[in-house]
């Protein structure tokens, strides 16, 4: 696991203050705030986002055998922010360009198969970027936390995530696995929101007050799903989230340095541009 | 058929001028030139926009039986802006609660269905926002022109494309159907664009010079579709669009019009608030 950006290589979840914000430059040298500085960040690297989204994009038509595609993963406990950061650092990019998958309960047709089935439906096309809010990590999370399956079952997942992740790479697919990581009075006080602010009414599930109650639970299993899941090509990033403009920032951060490792360009043109001007002119 | 916004309704698409920008205040009233008043309405009318898009999205989520959604159907001729609109006007609402579907030429599968199974398959969820860019309009649009159907399966569409928008009318869905009404040298001048910067080169396909070719028996099957595809429920809009800012601001105004007509406002709460504010400072 990852703590970002920059940050060192952590085994311990309890270890990362929710409240931090590694990373950052020194106010005295941006002349901005944290806060300001994160906010106007998040609005020009989100501009290169969709530049970055565009060029893939336009690979992805121009070759066909080009398979390169971005998986964002976002995982939280509820109310850490999984939605606000899909509306704020993937919504600078173009809705065209997109594929985001929220994955809810299993529906029984879902759970009458395997517990990847739904999530291979759900991944992005070549040139695509896809964002799961939530994913098959709830499949080691949830279903460890409320034992939703024998144990062997649940072991055994931690396995197929791997080899399914490991197959994805292959074909293409580079993938960034986040969690949001809130405190557990941060999540207190954004539930505690819901109920005051009638605009966010419809946000409150009494079943999120019961999840909460097995917090301790959950966190162990976040550690040991990131533990056993964290490789080279698909890593596990924690990202402190109870200051929203730094977790926008450093999504925001890591996807653009995600972006990069792919060295992306405009493809050249496919057709003779001077016979092409010469016909459109002619007619 | 009507001529957006505010102007005449009209049968004659010819009549439309493609430069020109219906509907706006008089520069002297709003103290900035039509190009920086529109562009700054659409960034106004966006977060307007992304409101009522919660607004749809709460809804359906508090209760299972409201089925209301929104879905804008987007045709153009080549070049027509339609990607450019997605970006601007459906960009600014929350990616998660968009469902954006682009129609290509139908493949092997959709051509062994009607072809109004894959369009079945795209429709947005009650809640959602739908954006098709394309539509079941092009099998009356380059079906007609490139006499892909008889005669015979080319006229009962019309009044089939008519029957399946009565029953999504029924189904909770409010249509918008919006003609991006571009000029033929605004054409040329878009496609001697990809040609000529390397960032647009991928957007370039020598078939859009073929279509150019059809260019009047293209604008007849628009006008022919609009004219026998136009009820009070399912509407179809010309939109000038050779000006890019024009157009946006035009789209814009259409959807915050359709949600208008859709009265949203913030569902009440589904519980006891005071007994979950309880719970919620006791755990």
């Amino acid at each position: 696991m990852r703590v970002t950006p920059g940050g060192a290589r952590q085994a311990d979840l309890a270890a990362v203050d929710p409240r931090s914000t590694p990373g950052l430059p020194d106010p005295s040298v941006t002349g901005l705030d944290r806060k300001s500085w994160c906010r106007s960040q998040v609005r020009l690297v989100g501009a290169e986002l969709a530049r970055q989204q565009e060029m893939l994009f336009a690979s992805a038509k121009v070759d066909p055998t080009d398979g390169r595609r971005v998986l964002l993963v976002l995982q939280a406990m509820d109310c850490g922010g999984k939605d606000g950061t899909i509306k704020r650092v993937a919504g600078a990019m173009n809705p065209l360009g997109l594929r985001i998958t929220a994955f809810g309960p299993p529906t029984d047709e879902e759970l009458a198969h395997h517990f990847l089935w739904r999530v291979r439906r759900a991944l992005p096309a070549p040139g695509q970027v896809g964002v799961f809010n939530r994913s098959h990590y709830e499949d080691v999370l949830i279903a460890r936390v409320e034992s939703l399956v024998p144990e062997a079952t649940l072991q055994a997942r931690y396995d197929e995530i791997n080899a399914f992740e490991r197959e994805l790479v292959g074909e293409g697919v580079t993938l960034v696995k986040v969690l949001l990581h809130i405190s557990r009075a941060e999540q207190r006080d954004r539930l505690l929101e819901r109920l005051t602010d009638p605009r966010k009414h419809w946000k409150y599930d009494p079943a999120d007050v019961a999840a909460r109650a097995r917090w301790d639970d959950y966190q162990a299993a976040y550690a040991e799903a990131l533990a056993r899941c964290d490789a080279d090509a698909a890593p596990w990033y924690v990202v402190p989230a109870d200051r929203k403009w730094y977790r926008d920032w450093a999504v925001a951060h890591l996807l653009r340095e995600t972006f990069a490792t792919l060295d992306l360009g405009y493809p050249p043109a496919g057709v003779d541009l001077d016979r092409e001007r010469r016909r459109l002119l002619a007619g």
